[in-house]
C-alpha cells in the first residue's frame, strides 16, 4: 500500500469513524453476543494470500462489530469510564503513523521531553508538591506495582534488587479492605506474599481507619517485621470512597514507611480546587497515580504516575546494556528505566492534545457537571420510595440498589437487584455495573463519559425505573 | 468538537499522514535536537483556555516534529526495528476511535476472541505446539517477567504468591551472557535477586553453551538452590545470536525447570518454514516470546506470549473482586488475568489487519527479501579491505566495525568506531546503533524496515564508507 493508496483508505476510514462518533448511541451499549458466536465468525487460520483493505473492513463491520461494546457511548455508565474525546484521537492518529519508540532520550527526544512538560502541567495543576516528577505508565495496576517495588527496594536499602527478599522477616503492606484488585497483584508479583498484606477495617463510609492503620503498624514492627509499603485510595473502585490522606501520610512519616496513593479514577477532580483538600498531606506521602485516560477524556493508556524520591524509581528499574547506552546518558531522563517495559509509545502527544484543546477551564467544567448530575441522580434516588443510596456519593459515582417492598431478606433483594442488572444490560440502552457492599448487591452508576448530558441522565434513570417495574410485575 | 468537526480535522490529519510517509525520507532519520531543546519550546503551564486544533497541529509541526526519530524511514537501522504498516495505522485509527477495553471477555467479546483466533494463526503458521495458548503483552519485558513469575509460582507449588519467597533457598534463573536485559530486570522485580541469575558462557557465535547451563544446574541442585527458570533466545538483542534450543529444552525437561524462549525480534522469522527448526524441540519447553511489533509490521505494542501451561499463567496472575465479576466468568477467557495491567487496548485489531492484508506469503517474501538484503551487506563488507565482520550474520543483522589499518590497539579502534558511529547519526542520512562484542565497539546495522529496497542499502553502504574516509582523512 503505497502513501496515496494508504491516503484513500484512510479517508474512507475517517467518515466512518466520524460517523460512529456520531452514531454511537444507536449501538446496544453493552454487546450482545454470546461466548465463540464472534470466534466462530473468523477464520480459522493465518490467510495465505493478501486481501483488500475494502473486503477486511467489510468484515470488520460485519463480523466484530457485533461484539463490541461501546465505551465511547454516553449511555455507558459501567465500572469506571475509560473516556476519549476527538483532539485524543486526532493524536492517537499521528502517534500511529510517526511510530516512534521513546524508550530512551535518544530515540525520540520530542517524546520524552513532551512527557516532561505534560507531567508538570498535571502535576501544578493538581497540587501535587514541586519536586515531585511524573512519568507515563501504561495502567495503574503497573503504576502501582512500580510503587511496591520502589518501596521493597528503599525500605530493604536496595538489597533486594540484589539479593532477593530472602533474608527479610516478612516485608509488610498495608491497605483498607477496599482498595483495588491491583495491589493483590502487585504484592503478588513482587514476590512478597499475599499474607504479608494487612487489609485495615474501614468504617461506615468504607474509608481506611487510620488509628487501626498505626496499631497494626506498630505491632508488626513490635514482632520484627518490616513496614514496607502503605496504599491509600482516592475513590476505591466499588464506591469511590476517600480515605483519610492527611492522617495517614502522617502515619508513613512518623514510621517511615513509603505511602503510595491510587487515585486512579478520582485523580482528575484534583484539578478542581475545591477538591484539592482531599490529599491534603501529600507532601509526606511517596507517590501517587491517576489515569487520564479514565476521567480525563485522553485514550487508554494513559496512567500518570508521580514519586516523590525520582532516584528511588530509577535505581529500582535502571539497567544499562552496552546496546542501550548512549552519548547523553548522563544528562537526560531514559523513561524506559521508570518502569517496567523497555518500549514506550509516544503517549504524551494525546495529553497534550487534550490539556491544549479543551484548556483547564473546559476540562473543570465537564468534571463539574459530572459531579452535579450525580449530584440530580442521588437526589433522585433518595426521593423515591423503591430506590435506596447504599452508600453516600463523594463524587460522581451512585451506588444504590432496588428494594421496592424494603425486605430484609438480603438475598432475596440481591437475587432481584442481580436480575435487574442483567435485564437492564441485555436490553443495551444503557450499561452498569455491580459491587458487593457489605453483602448488599450495589448497582453502580458511573457518570463520567465526555459526552454525557443531564438528558442522557434523565432517560436512564426513567429506563432504570421502568425495567424494574416490568421485573416486578413479572416476578408477580 | 463535535462529530462533522472531527470529520473535518481528522480528514487534514489524514492528508498530512499520506505526505508523511510519502516524505519520511526527507527527514534526519535521528533527530539533531540537543537536550532540552524540545522542552523549552513548550509552554510551562496547562493552558487555562481552550485552543484551535490548527494552533495545536501548528506547533506539533514546528515545535515537536524536529524532536522525532523517524523509526518509520526505511534508512533507520538501529536497534531493532519497531515496523508499522499503512494496514496497521488504518487499524489503530479504528482502535483509537472505538477505544474499548479488553480486560474482560464481557467488556468487549470481540476484543478477546480476535485475539484467541489471531494467536492462534500465528502458533500454527510458526509451528508453536498445538495446546499452547497465545495472549497480547505490552512488550517482551512484560511476558519475560510474566514467564518468571509463571515459573516462579510453579516451581514453588504457588506457595511464594501466597507466602512470598521468604522460604526458598534462592531459586536460580539461568541464561546466557548475551540475553536481554529485561530479564535482569524481571528476575528483580520477581525479588528473586540479581545475584541469582546464572550467566552461562556463550561460545565463539555467542550462543549459549548447554553443557555448561547442565553443570550449573546439577551443582545449584547439590547446593540446596531450586532451578527456577531457564531462558534461552532466538536472536539476542546486541548480534542476533541464537540458543540451541533443542539442547537447552532437553535439559529443562530432565531437571523439570520452566524454560522461557525469548524470540522478541527474530521469532518473525518463525513464518518461514525453512528457519522453524530453530525452535525445534520447543515442545519440551514452557513459554515462548515474540514481537509482532518489531519486525512483523504491526504498530507497537504488540508483543506475543505463548505459554503451555495456561492454567499456571493465570493462577500466577488472576484476581476477581467482586466488582469485576460477570456470568461469563467460568466459560470465556478474561485477559486481564494473562498479565500485569488490568486495563487491555483492543490490539488483536492491527494485527488482523496486517495478517489478512499482506497475507501469510506477501510477509514471507518481504521478510526473506530483508534477509538477502542482509547477506548482500555481509558480502561488501567480506569483500572491504577497511571493513570487517565482528560476528558471523544469523539472519538481518549485521555486525561489523572499521579498521583500515587493521590495527591491534583495540581502545585506538574502538574510538575510531564511536566517532564514525556519532559521525554518521549526526549526519542523519541513515541510523546505526552499537553494541559491544569481547571489547570490540561494533557497528549494528539491521535490515527490518517495512519499506526499506535494495537501493537504500546500496546507499547506505556508499555512504558509510564516504563518512569513514572522510573521517581518515579528517583525522591524518
Amino acid at each position: 500500500m503505497n502513501s496515496e493508496e494508504f491516503r484513500q483508505n484512510a479517508h474512507q476510514f475517517v467518515d466512518w469513524m466520524a460517523d460512529y462518533l456520531k452514531d454511537v448511541e444507536t449501538y446496544p451499549v453493552k454487546s450482545q453476543v454470546r461466548p465463540k458466536e464472534i470466534y466462530n465468525r473468523i477464520g480459522d487460520h493465518f490467510p495465505v494470500k493478501g486481501e483488500s483493505i475494502e473486503s477486511i473492513f467489510e468484515d470488520f463491520a460485519k463480523d466484530l462489530l457485533p461484539g463490541i461494546t461501546h465505551w465511547q457511548s454516553p449511555n455507558f455508565y459501567a465500572y469506571f469510564n475509560a473516556n476519549s474525546s476527538p483532539p485524543s484521537v486526532l493524536a492517537e492518529m499521528l502517534t500511529a503513523t510517526l511510530g516512534v519508540q521513546g524508550m530512551k532520550w535518544d530515540t525520540s527526544p520530542a517524546s520524552t521531553e513532551l512527557e516532561q512538560r505534560t507531567m508538570e502541567w498535571l502535576r501544578d495543576a493538581m497540587a501535587i508538591p514541586q519536586g515531585w516528577i511524573g512519568v507515563i505508565q501504561d495502567t495503574a495496576s503497573s503504576a502501582t506495582l512500580a510503587a511496591i517495588i520502589s518501596a521493597r527496594e528503599k525500605m530493604t536499602n536496595f538489597d533486594t534488587n540484589q539479593n532477593g527478599v530472602y533474608a527479610y522477616s516478612k516485608l509488610r503492606i498495608y491497605c483498607s479492605e477496599e482498595t483495588h484488585s491491583s495491589i493483590e497483584k502487585g504484592v503478588k508479583i513482587a514476590g512478597l506474599g499475599k499474607e504479608n498484606i494487612i487489609k485495615i477495617k474501614s468504617d461506615h463510609l468504607l474509608q481506611m481507619d487510620a488509628s487501626e492503620l498505626e496499631k497494626c503498624i506498630e505491632e508488626d514492627k513490635k514482632n520484627g517485621h518490616l513496614p514496607c509499603c502503605i496504599i491509600s485510595t482516592v475513590g476505591t473502585t466499588g464506591t469511590t470512597a476517600i480515605d483519610p490522606i492527611e492522617r495517614i501520610s502522617a502515619i508513613s512519616e512518623r514510621h517511615n514507611v513509603w505511602h503510595h496513593i491510587d487515585a486512579a479514577y478520582l485523580g482528575s477532580a484534583l484539578l478542581l480546587p475545591e477538591y484539592q483538600h482531599l490529599i491534603k498531606g501529600i507532601e509526606k506521602a511517596d507517590s501517587f497515580v491517576f489515569n487520564p485516560h479514565k476521567w480525563m477524556f485522553t485514550n487508554f493508556d494513559c496512567s500518570v504516575y508521580f514519586v516523590k524520591d525520582k532516584e528511588a524509581l530509577i535505581q529500582t528499574f535502571s539497567i544499562l546494556p552496552e546496546y542501550l547506552k548512549t552519548r547523553n546518558d548522563n544528562d537526560v531522563d531514559n523513561h524506559c528505566d521508570w518502569g517496567i517495559p523497555l518500549g514506550r509509545r509516544f503517549r504524551s502527544l494525546k495529553l497534550w492534545f487534550v490539556m491544549r484543546y479543551y484548556g483547564l477551564e473546559e476540562i473543570q467544567s465537564k468534571l463539574r457537571s459530572h459531579i452535579s448530575m450525580a449530584e440530580w441522580l442521588e437526589e433522585q434516588v433518595k426521593a423515591s420510595s423503591d430506590f435506596h443510596m447504599i452508600i453516600p456519593r463523594t463524587m460522581n459515582l451512585v451506588c444504590f440498589h432496588f428494594n421496592p417492598e424494603l425486605s430484609k431478606n438480603i438475598d432475596e433483594v440481591n437475587k432481584l437487584n442481580e436480575d435487574l442488572l442483567d435485564q437492564i444490560n441485555s436490553i443495551g440502552n444503557i450499561y452498569l455495573t455491580h459491587t458487593k457492599v457489605e453483602g448488599k448487591y450495589t448497582l453502580r452508576m458511573v457518570i463520567g463519559q465526555t459526552n454525557v448530558t443531564m438528558e442522557h441522565i434523565r432517560e436512564a434513570w426513567r429506563h432504570i425505573q421502568d425495567v424494574s417495574n416490568e421485573l416486578i410485575s413479572r416476578n408477580n
